[in-house]
């Protein structure tokens, strides 16, 4: 692994940077590459109708003979939900540890594609070689168990990608985050560490997961006679088993609600990431047999996702639950910015029919705080620092606790999705851009959703759409028929059909005065009907529905 | 204003109840009604294309002849926003403070309402005498001036009402709320009160606006050399003034900027609610006169709202204020729940731009926590409480609060708007419900857009609409042109071509099977067509766009 030539590491985050989720980052020595993540975004406000987005991997279809691998640091939506889409184009194979995997096998399961990709568990401490790369995966910790930092070992240098991670020294399960590891590589000299952000802006430490422990045991000690619902993240198998312990202790049975929970927990109960005590998880059938207080269901919908469990039983939709006065509810997370209104809402028809709720410090974050970050990089001791995970302003956070540690201005780069950043020992600079972008799916269709088709979703979302058919003869442009006014979103036209009667009316001047003029040019038909509706309905009602006139001939 | 007879006080909350903002409550004793507030709220993430909501004043139509006037507890949108479109229908006098007024009389102005509705402004501590109601209204502190709460004598009893408040010993101008009249009233005994919930989860005591004096004497000691722009609410005229003071002591111009905000600081201002230092106060084009470190602009938009000044600036697009590295941004609000992802974008276009962004700590709240809510419980001593201001999770909170007091949980009324609650000093109950509701404004329109409307807006924005046209003729259904299809907000049709090419072979099929019957309900052509071309669309997209069949006939 030594370096020829003038050659230079390029890292190229192809997202993931100045937004929160849909991480994937190139490294590229020569002719490898190896992708670290795959992940996927959750849309916008403004994406309107959109399921999902995934990162646009042009660059990598571009340079598909050099890629070797992805590498996943863990199992969470960010980091893997883009691979069942990417792999149908870039089929490399898949390496992560071992609950990684067994998350990414049921997405893969889903979307038909176990026979295709080949997946390769390995263990914290191990190392892959990939082209002139070696992978080392380090323990980390993280709000889902098996989360690694990436040490990537190139001839330019070392690179340590801590993946998303806290420093938990007294985890629920397994080993605290391997700090030891962490001074050893740095003691050799490391060329550039990419940190997460996230929780840049807070002071402090995170606190471990293991103190909810006490948490959520006074809450079973001051609610003997009730039964409990606890909401949280599906995929947070420390949480789960915390409440499964405590349930325990307390002689109640235990249900698991919500699709993406009941798959995470089976995955680890099979895995071993979660101990469940004999007959202490039953059916949700089953919760009419024994009393209520003496039943804890552990759901989905800590977020107010509108179609999650929690959601449906505060909205008293739900087949299975419903909530009765003297239900205790905890909320076991924190909003996710964006979630608050739909987390407030759920709150409030909790408290609505009856129950008690509680949410307030319930949970602690995944994500290292600022002093987790002065450790890691006092571990670390980096030549040049790359903060990552978060939007700019956590990127800029980070950027402020490096300097205060000392590095120097120019050696810490906040970058851009596409940014092509070449460093090695002697100096780092961004060299060019590659081609990246939110690639949307909405249903089947990937990528068929783009700007135009958002921009007339919003159009109609804002105030309709009003159509105006007719039917000329052809060659005389005679009126046959219409023109028919039809409107949807725009009024409710029973109780304005005098606007509608004066915008036909308007039409029919505009017509005359088209047809008088035997126009044969159809489009300036259509732009004379859009520009003297659309000047009529403004001037009315202060709206600009979209107007579409469709001329049909004869 | 003895009782007479069986009568007793109703007090039916049209609006508030449950949501932030549109506060309207009905208080009506026998012949006389007197309303407190008459407020808007915002639209929810679901009325797309809502400007804003008003309430529903059916019940004030239908006993118009009882209505004595308004009176206004304070000078926000959620109190006073609705008065332009019910002073409409309900033209009745009335009654608040100066600078409450003085609002309200911007308002009316641009409605062009000022000549035909009576003002009158009332000083703290007097009383107005309205049909068989007394209203005395006293000093509260809150974040904005002039705030009252409301002592309403009725022949049943005292209610006290304290509007939006908080207690501060130290405000910026003029007195702390008058505590001692609240101890005055509480000993004569008051029947209920209806106290704010906003911050009821909140334990503690709220901190005095003046604590940020020291807050802005900080960052201004910090940054002397760099231009500073600090954003806050238009109407938090305290804010302002310890800015204005902060920038006279060092030398700095001051900048209003955002036309809310310059309305309220120029009505303030007028009425003797601001004090501005000579030459202080410059016009935005004379910035440029003045070194960056020599300026202060105080400006709109802390809340992130896209079209507010700060917003404007940071997306590079305000046509006289542009951020340079340097600038030094304060956001001085706290996110108010739903606008944290705007915030947050605003803050990442700031800093990408170069400017240092202080958001922590800038900002203390208008509204009183548990402390002060117990303060002013003790000092009132109600028979009856009746949480008001809030979502149902706080006016919970706050019914908590009274319970801790000792109050009995019978006689705590949550209400919902609409419910008219009766009581005297023997008893209170719930004993009915009065029209109540949303009333959207659209445009000009008020009223026209309700849930049909709304349902096909979100039809629209989540999968666009698929539009066919047919021309039939008339007595034959011989297809004379069409069926063409037509989309918009579906997919990108140029690239999506087979798709279409594709559901227009399925329509002929439907149609040729139609036809061939000779169905002469078109109703049924219609259906048909919906159905088959929807379950292609669903099969092959997974989408649901509307389908509008349009049938002309010649």
């Amino acid at each position: 692994m030594k370096k020829k030539s003038d050659s230079k590491l390029k890292i190229i985050p192809l997202g993931g940077l100045e937004q929160i989720g849909m991480n994937i980052t190139v490294f590229e020595y020569e002719d490898s590459i190896v992708v670290v993540d795959c992940g996927l975004s959750f849309p916008e406000d403004d994406m309107l109708g959109i399921d999902l987005v995934i990162p646009d991997v042009t660059y990598l279809r571009d340079n598909i003979e050099k890629v070797k691998g992805f590498v996943i640091t863990h199992g969470h939506e960010d980091h893997i939900g883009a691979l069942p889409y990417i792999l149908r184009e870039i089929n490399v194979p898949i390496y992560a540890t071992k609950l990684t995997i067994g998350i990414i096998d049921n997405k893969l399961n889903e979307h038909g594609l176990t026979r295709t990709v080949k997946r390769k568990v390995v263990k914290h401490g191990q190392s892959i070689n990939l082209g002139c790369f070696r992978v080392e995966f380090i323990k980390t910790n993280h709000s889902i168990q098996d989360a690694s930092a990436l040490a990537i070992f190139s001839p330019a240098g070392i690179v340590v990608h801590t993946g998303d991670f806290k420093v938990d020294y007294t985890p629920v399960f397994g080993d605290a985050i391997d700090l030891q590891r962490f001074g050893e590589i740095g003691k050799k000299g490391v060329l550039a560490l990419m940190c997460d952000s996230t929780n840049a802006e807070r002071p402090g430490f995170t606190m471990s997961e293991k103190t909810l422990g006490a948490t959520f045991e006074n809450i079973f000690s001051e609610n003997i006679d009730h039964r409990i619902i606890i909401a949280t993240f599906a995929s947070n198998v420390d949480r789960v088993q915390q409440v499964i312990n405590t349930a325990d202790r307390y002689g109640r049975k235990v249900v698991v609600e919500g699709r993406s929970m009941v798959n995470i927990i089976h995955t680890a109960a099979d895995l071993g990431y979660l101990n469940i005590p004999d007959n202490t998880l039953i059916d949700i059938d089953e919760l009419r047999r024994y009393p209520d207080e003496k039943t804890v269901i552990i759901t989905t919908g800590s977020q107010g996702e509108s179609m999650a469990a929690l959601s449906r039983m505060s909205a008293g939709v739900h087949k299975k639950v419903s909530i009765k006065p003297g239900d205790v509810v905890v909320l076991s997370s924190s909003p996710i910015p964006g979630n608050e209104k739909a987390i407030s809402k759920v709150i409030n028809e909790l408290f609505r029919k009856g129950a008690d709720v509680i949410f307030q410090e319930t949970h602690v974050s995944g994500h290292a705080c600022q002093e987790e970050i002065k450790l890691i990089y006092s571990l670390v001791n980096p030549k040049y620092a790359i903060p990552v995970h978060g939007e700019y302003r956590h990127l800029m956070a980070q950027s402020r606790i490096a300097r205060s540690l000392g590095m120097r201005k120019e050696d810490i780069f906040i970058l851009s999705s596409g940014d092509v950043l070449e460093l090695d020992e002697t100096s780092a600079e961004v060299t060019g851009t590659v081609q990246t972008g939110d690639i949307l799916v909405d249903g089947l269709g990937i990528g068929d959703v783009g700007n135009i088709v958002l921009r007339d979703r919003q159009h109609l979302a804002e105030d309709g759409i009003i159509i105006v058919v007719m039917t000329l003869e052809e060659g005389t442009n005679q009126l046959l028929a219409g023109p028919d006014l039809v409107s949807r979103g725009f009024v409710y036209v029973r109780e304005s059909e005098g606007l509608m009667e004066d915008a036909r009316n308007v039409l029919m001047d505009t017509l005359d005065n088209c047809l008088d003029q035997s126009w044969n040019d159809w489009g300036r038909i259509k732009s004379a009907v859009r520009e003297d509706l659309g000047e009529f309905v403004w001037k009315r009602t202060k709206r600009r529905p979209m107007i579409l006139p469709i001329i049909m001939k004869v």
